[in-house]
């Protein structure tokens, strides 16, 4: 069975964020008077699983070994069955 | 009024994405047998405006000018209004 994940990875709370300091400037110099942008990763995965809880355990295992870094960064994420064939026949 | 955002930043259906690219082959090397991975940004962002419908304006033209390429990405959001403080005496 084919699943589709999207993983969020997050930046724990308090750790600096460049990446997020930057756009948050640039987004005031044109004059959107925003006090805080935190800049993360969104990813969207397909893969093979026999049934939920592999894939959930699957998902898992990617995200403390490759997608995130665990001391730095949090990872949470939506599984869904995949259907892109029907979806594609209505798009 | 403050306001948190979760905006989705996503590369258009067809575009190459070396980045997701990449992440797949360290994925396979893991011995992960994902298909297909596309990497997008997860941006936090907070600031004041009067009411929804401003928020919602705001964030279009944000979207618009800087957080996304329209030409090569799509971006959505999520908008709730800011209850840190309570969310902080909860947690």
């Amino acid at each position: 069975m084919r699943w589709l994940a999207e993983v969020h990875v997050r930046l724990r709370p308090g750790l600096a964020d460049p990446e997020g300091q930057t756009i948050a400037g640039g987004l005031r110099s044109l004059g959107f008077d925003v006090d805080d942008v935190r800049a993360g990763k969104l990813l969207r995965l397909a893969f093979d699983a026999e049934d939920r809880a592999t894939a959930e355990a699957a998902l898992a295992q990617m995200c403390g070994r490759l997608l995130a870094n665990p001391v730095m960064e949090t990872a949470d994420w939506e599984l869904s069955a995949d259907e892109t064939a029907t979806v594609a026949i209505h798009s």
